[in-house]
C-alpha cells in the first residue's frame, strides 16, 4: 500500500478519526518508516522493453511491481534503528510501535507517527516478517516483543466494544487477526467492508466471503456488508473523499 | 490446505525428505492439530440452494468455503492445550512447535508430528494469528514465544546453506519470510517454484513474479524458476506423485 | 456493459467523436435496443440472503449478476422487430445496423441511434449470438446478413487508415476482430489501450498482453500501449471525464 | 485450445461419442485446420529473459502466450482454401464446416475431420472472426455463409431434444450461443458443467454462474451443475480419462 502511494491516504483516514484500531503488515510499517525518514519509493514502468530485474539487482534497485526502492533505504532504516534505546525488550508489539512512532521525526504523511500522536493502537501480528523487524533483531539481539500480549489485547478490545465494524483491505494475516478476535465475542461485527482482488474459490481466508464469516460468528447475521473486487489504490481515495465530504457537510 | 485435504500430502512430502525447512501459517498448524487429535473437517457443498451461514452459525458449524468445521473441535484443542506443561515460556516458536509435535498423539498424517520426529524446523512467523495460539495464550498467560529468535534462525539457515531452493504455495507471510531470509545471503535461491492463484497486478507480494524477486537478490539471476497459476490442491498431489516416482525409479 | 449502466457513457464517447469505428457484441446491441425502446434494466442485489434464481425464473425476471431484466423486454423487442421492413436481406450486418438505428425512436442515450446519426460504422461479428438476432431470424426467415462483407470492410478500413489506435474493453470476439483486421495492414496500431479483468495465463485472446500482439504485427513495435486490470464500469466514466475535460480545455 | 495441445483431446471426446453438438470459435477451427494440413504449433517459453515480441515479428513468428506459430502456416491455409470449390455460397456455416471437414486430408487428431465423419454438427457463430474465414473471404468474394440458418438450427436442436446438458469450456460466444438456444425451450438443460478462469464479478456472461442461468430458464431448476475454476488444459485430459474409463468398465 505505501509503495503504491497510499501512505498519505491511510494517514488521513487516521487523522480524520475514521480508524479506531489499525491492524497491518510488517511491510506497511517498513515502507512507512522509509518514507518518514525521508527516503522515497520511485514510480516506474513494468514494460518488458524496459524491465531487467538482473540489471536492477546490479544497480541495487529493488522492484515492487511498478515501484522501485533503492537498497540504501534499508541502510537508512538500519542507521535509525541501531541508535534506538528500547525501554522494554518484552513489551508488546503494539506498545513498541507506539513508542517507535514517537521516536520518528515529524512527517505529515507518516502512519506510525499519526497513530502514536492520536494513541490509535497498531497491531502487527506478523511483525517479524518485515525488513524493519530484521534490522531491530540484528541490532537488539535481546529483543523479544510479546506477540501473545497483542493477541490477547486485541481480543479484549473486541470483547469490550459496544459495537464494532471492520474494513478489510487485501486480506492476509490482518484480516484473520481481526476476525479471530471477533469470533468469541458477545458482539460480532455489525458492518463489514472488504476490498480485495482475491476470490473465494482458491479456499484461502483472504478471498473468503464475508458471508462465510457469519458461520463463524465473526460477523453478525444482521450485519450490513459489502465486498468490492477492486484494486485498493483505486478504492481508498474515493472512499476517503466520500467520508470527508460526508463528515464536513453534517 | 489442511481443511482442503492436503494434510496427508504435506505429511508425505516431509516423510519422503522433500522438505528441509517448513514455513507455514497458524491456520495450517491449528487445523493439523485438530485432525491429529482425532477431529475432522467435513466435506460439503457451496450450492446457494443448500448454504445458509446464519443457520450454520446456530448449529455451531464453521464454514471454510466448501469445508465445515464443528465448533467442538476448538474445545478439543483447548482441552489438549490447557493440560500442556510448557518447558520454557520464552523459547522460539519453532522450538515450541518441535516440543508440541512430540506431545501430540501418534497420527499417520500429522504435519507437526512428522516434523518433530524428523527434526524438520517449522517456522510460523504469524503464529499468534491462529486459533491454536489463542488457546495457548488463554491458558498460559505468561507465554512469550520469541518470534525474533525464529527470524534470526531463519536468516542463519539461509546464510549457511550451500545452495537453496524455494517452493511457495499460495503466498502471504510464509513467502515473504522465506524471501527476506534470502535477501542478504551470499547464496540466493538457485531454483524457485510458486503455485498460486494470486496475480502480480494487485501489487502485493503474494502474486509478485519470481522474476521481481531477482531484483531484490532473493532469487539468483541464473535460477531456474516457474510460476504455476493453479489451485494448490490440484498441483500438490501431482507433484508428490512425480517426485516419489522419480525418487524410487533412480 | 449496457445492463451495468454504461449505455450513456458509450453514447457520449461516440457523440463527442472519440470513436471512429465501433466493434461490439450482440448483447450490447440487444440491451441498447431494449433501453432505446423504453424498457429498463433494474438494479438489484447479489446477496445470497435475497437471491433466488428459481423464484426469479417463476417471476420471469432474468438476472445479469446484480442487474435484473424482465422477460417482457424481449416481447417489446420482438414487437418492434417483427414490424420492420428490411430493405435487403443480404446486406452486411453493419449496413443493417445503420438502417436499424435510423428506425429506432429518438433516445438520448442510444448507442445504435447515435452511430446511425453520425454514420459511425458498427461491426458485430457474432451478431447471431444475440437476442436481437434471434427475434430478427424468427420473424424474417429469409434474412441472411452478409457477415463476410463486414469482415472484408473492416480489413479495408484498417488497410486504408493512415494511422490507427485501438481501445479494447473486455476482450472476446470484438478484440480479435479488430486485431485480425490489423494483422496484414501496412500500418499496425500505433497506440493501444486494454481494460479487462482477464489475464494472460489462461492462454485465451481476451487476456493476452498487448505486447503479444506485436509478434503478430497487429500492434506496432513503437506503439504506446497500456493494459488496465479493472472493471470497465469504473474505468470508462473516468476516461470519458478526462477526454471531455481535455477536449474542451484546448 | 488447439495451440495449447488440446486438439487430440477434443478429437477423442468426439470420437468416443461424448459430444452431440459442438459449438466453437473461429480460432479453434483455424488452428485445427493448420494442424490437419500438417503444420505445427511450437511449444516455447514466456520467460522475460528470452521473450522479444518485436524480434518474433521480424522472424514472422506469432506468439500465443507460450506457443509459437510461424506465419507460413497461414500461407498453407490460404493455399488449401484458395483451391476449394464451394458447392453453395449461401449454405449455413455448419453445412460448410461439414463439407470442409470432408475436403481436409486424413488426420488422426483433426476435430473438423472427425465431426464430418461422424456427422456431428459444428456451430461457429463468430466464424468471420477467424483467420480461416479471412482466407475464405479473400479467395471466394461471393461467399455469404448463412449465419442466421445456424442460429435457427441450433434453436431447433435444443427445442427437439428430449433432454439436454451442456459443458462449457472457457465462455465467450459459444457459451451464450448454447444458452440462448435453451432459453425458450420446453426442456432447459438438466445438467451443466463449466470450466473457466473467468469470474462473475466483472459482470460478463463468460464468468456468470450457472445458477444465474436458471433465472433465464436456460438451465433447469433441478439441474445438476458444477463450475470448476481451472485451466481447461488441466481439466480436459482428466475428464476424458475418467469418461473413457467409465465407458469401457461398464
Amino acid at each position: 500500500m505505501v509503495p503504491a502511494g497510499m501512505q498519505g491516504i491511510i494517514h488521513d483516514f487516521i487523522e480524520e478519526d475514521f480508524i479506531d484500531v489499525f491492524v497491518t503488515t510488517g511491510a506497511t510499517l517498513t515502507h512507512d518508516v522509509a518514507e518518514t525518514l525521508g527516503f522515497h519509493h520511485l514510480q516506474g514502468e513494468v514494460d518488458i522493453r524496459d524491465l531487467n530485474d538482473v540489471k536492477l539487482h546490479e544497480e541495487e534497485m529493488n522492484r515492487i511491481y511498478d515501484v522501485f526502492l533503492p537498497n540504501k533505504v534499508y541502510e537508512g532504516i538500519e542507521d535509525f534503528v541501531s541508535k534506538l534505546t528500547i525501554p522494554d525488550y518484552n513489551m508488546s508489539v503494539s506498545s513498541f510501535l507506539n513508542f517507535f512512532g514517537k521516536e520518528l521525526p515529524e512527517n505529515s504523511n507518516s502512519i506510525l507517527k499519526i497513530c502514536s500522536e492520536k494513541n490509535i493502537p497498531i497491531f502487527c501480528p506478523a511483525f517479524t516478517d518485515s525488513g524493519l523487524a530484521l534490522q531491530l533483531g540484528f541490532h537488539h539481539q535481546k529483543l523479544n516483543l510479546n506477540h501473545f500480549k497483542d493477541m490477547l489485547e486485541m481480543v479484549n478490545l473486541a470483547w469490550d466494544a459496544k459495537s464494532s465494524g471492520v474494513c478489510i483491505i487485501g486480506g492476509g494475516v490482518p484480516k484473520n487477526f481481526i476476525f479471530q478476535s471477533l469470533q468469541f465475542c458477545p458482539n460480532s461485527a455489525s458492518y463489514a467492508i472488504q476490498i480485495t482482488m482475491d476470490r473465494p474459490e482458491s479456499g484461502g481466508l483472504s478471498g473468503a466471503t464475508l458471508r462465510e464469516a457469519m458461520s463463524w460468528g465473526k460477523i453478525n447475521e444482521k450485519a450490513k456488508y459489502s465486498t468490492v473486487i477492486l484494486d485498493a489504490t483505486i478504492a481508498l481515495p474515493i472512499i476517503l473523499w466520500y467520508l470527508k465530504k460526508s463528515k464536513y457537510e453534517h
